[in-house]
């Protein structure tokens, strides 16, 4: 029956959690509407419009390419535009200016060269890792901008005036989607985080209690089902880096909100997540043991089946500790409950004369899981 | 001494791969930059500019977003820009049409709620998996130019003609785009899937055997590194899942070229690479076997060495030929040699009375994938 409703309240949790994130896509394309339609006032309004005129044009656009998901990518996407747009714009007047002093044929050759040179260094940043993880859109919006500024410089006159007008325009559809993004139900890539690495220890805890019910209760189809189901969960959770990588890396820019700090330590909620996900490579690794053709006769089964049930539960009541934990943002009773609970467990488990392949490894990766925290 | 050459091998290959990738990376910055003063000229020549005015500038802005480092990512790119353009155009005009034909403020109100109800919907739709795994950036584009479109019919008479204007310029960078991209050099995404996936044998093939060689040979701290080493090989191939989830997506993106046909079946590599990735797994959590506290004594391990060493060196070899099998594009002898040999492999391992955690784990992954291929 206990179980029976642990799996309810685990169905329940994942519906909730879809709904959540159902409404949550609902509220953000909302927000998109209403800052394309403020932004879009630039054109509609006679007085706003004779302020701005056609650049109204690249407060749109901004609008359109800058507003993401998460409060924290758009703010890192905004400030990346602003930045190179500024940057390209600059290198781009010096670079114009410099051609119309020479003038001639020669300016044309110039700009030709500047534009190549300058392309070809941009693109080749853009492919080193450590810009490339966050400078990538800041670098392709300089080349843009640098290029454009450079030829149309052959062209208009006024290209500072140019370059300052478009700027502003930027700068307006910059500041309607922070606006919009921060202040209306904004959606924190921080508090997604938090919870996905909550929801992963949880995962986890439910993949290993799948794993020891499947072991030692049943051989009939249902159940083996289930147990494809939770290492699918399994799954979920070592395929989770590259969500991960780029939740941290917008949280980092995020303000302080919420029960997020400054300077609060994103980093180490990935190498939470690099242990989560060496555990789920051990869960996963269960796996080909439970579906291997030469398994212990049903009598050694029973004689493990105790001390494996015990130390399984032991790390799955651990593993939603740390959750919980984690999720309150509290510290665990580390020391006092979790260490020496893990300790008898695996002591319980030496005693065991000819040990099941689950155990021992499920516990040396808790262990490691509980030291770290 | 064979084992030192194994590693300068490896050492060799990894510095050639380094040293390609690099030039890779070079080749497509000068592309870049060529395409960039390519289509550049469209300002810079008079006959050019006279032909398409300003509008130069959006064939400069679809070089600088739509080139990227593979073919096909260019080629998807680009046809979902095109795509994105003539949709918003069109709906933009039609949209545009309807609010003149309205006139008076009623216009501006129609204009304000389209806005809003296709940017909200649009928005909702990259968030579906489906929509954004293929068409992110097409319904981006969408937005932009129906926002543009619908915003500016209130300014501009002949809507109609920018439309149309704008759509050539961005053919235009688009042509220069997939010219310059698929005939210089081009860098085929399906060759880095194939070449990537081909590594990924090796890689877990050297993991395996680090593994053997630190769990038999050695307790001393320099081996310790290598096998660390190896063991972030394995973590590689671990996370390597997203990267080939995008390059197979390019990759069905490209046209006939080299050893690949068209309808080339590149989800068979994701297959392949989700079996590679479970037996990462399953090789990184014999690390935690290695760690663990509780060892088996050095006489055990020496009634246990031989057999397992020849299981070892079994897989080993299978992951290579399996490898090279890929590389070469050439049918492996499955039912002639590999699966009699790892049938006979497991025989043995059944035959050790107390079997080392490492053998029948792999044995059984190896076995699934021999199956498999």
């Amino acid at each position: 029956k206990n179980m029976l409703f642990n799996r309810w309240l685990c169905i329940c949790s994942i519906t909730h959690t879809i709904n959540r994130q159902h409404m949550k896509k609902i509220i953000h394309s909302v927000k998109v509407g209403i800052a394309l339609v403020v932004v879009s006032l630039l054109y509609l309004l006679d007085p706003l419009y004779n302020q701005v005129g056609d650049n109204a044009m690249w407060a749109i656009m901004t609008v359109v390419v800058v507003f993401e998901f998460f409060a924290g990518a758009t703010l890192s996407k905004g400030l990346n535009r602003g930045l190179g747009t500024i940057l390209g714009g600059g290198l781009g007047c010096l670079a114009s200016a410099f051609a119309q002093d020479v003038g001639g044929l020669a300016s044309a050759l110039i700009i030709g060269i500047s534009v190549f040179v300058f392309g070809a260094i941009a693109t080749y940043s853009r492919m080193i890792p450590s810009i490339k993880k966050k400078y990538d859109y800041g670098v392709m919006i300089f080349i843009l901008t640098f290029n454009l500024i450079v030829v149309s410089g052959m062209r208009a006159d006024k290209i500072m005036g140019l370059a300052r007008e478009r700027l502003t325009t930027i700068a307006m559809g910059f500041a309607v989607c922070i606006f919009i993004s921060f202040l209306i139900f904004p959606s924190w890539a921080s508090d997604e985080l938090h919870h996905s690495t909550v929801l992963n220890f949880h995962n986890l805890a439910n993949s290993i209690q799948g794993c020891m019910e499947d072991y030692f209760n049943s051989t009939d189809e249902k159940k083996k089902n289930k147990s494809d189901a939770s290492f699918s969960t399994c799954k979920l959770v070592l395929n989770s880096k590259s969500k991960d990588d780029s939740l941290a890396n917008f949280a980092k820019w995020e303000p302080w909100h919420g029960k997020f700090g400054l300077n609060y330590p994103w980093n180490k909620y990935l190498q939470i997540g690099e242990l989560l996900r060496e555990l789920a490579a051990t869960v996963l690794s269960i796996k080909a043991c439970l579906q291997s053709p030469r398994q212990p006769s049903s009598g050694m089964r029973e004689a493990i089946k105790e001390p494996c049930e015990t130390a399984g539960s032991s790390i799955v009541w651990t593993l939603k500790e740390l959750g919980e934990g984690i999720k309150k943002m509290k510290k665990c009773q580390i020391e006092g409950v979790i260490v020496p609970k893990l300790k008898l467990v695996r002591q319980e488990m030496s005693l065991v004369i000819n040990p099941s392949k689950l155990g021992p490894t499920e516990n040396s990766d808790g262990l490691a899981m509980a030291s770290f925290l």
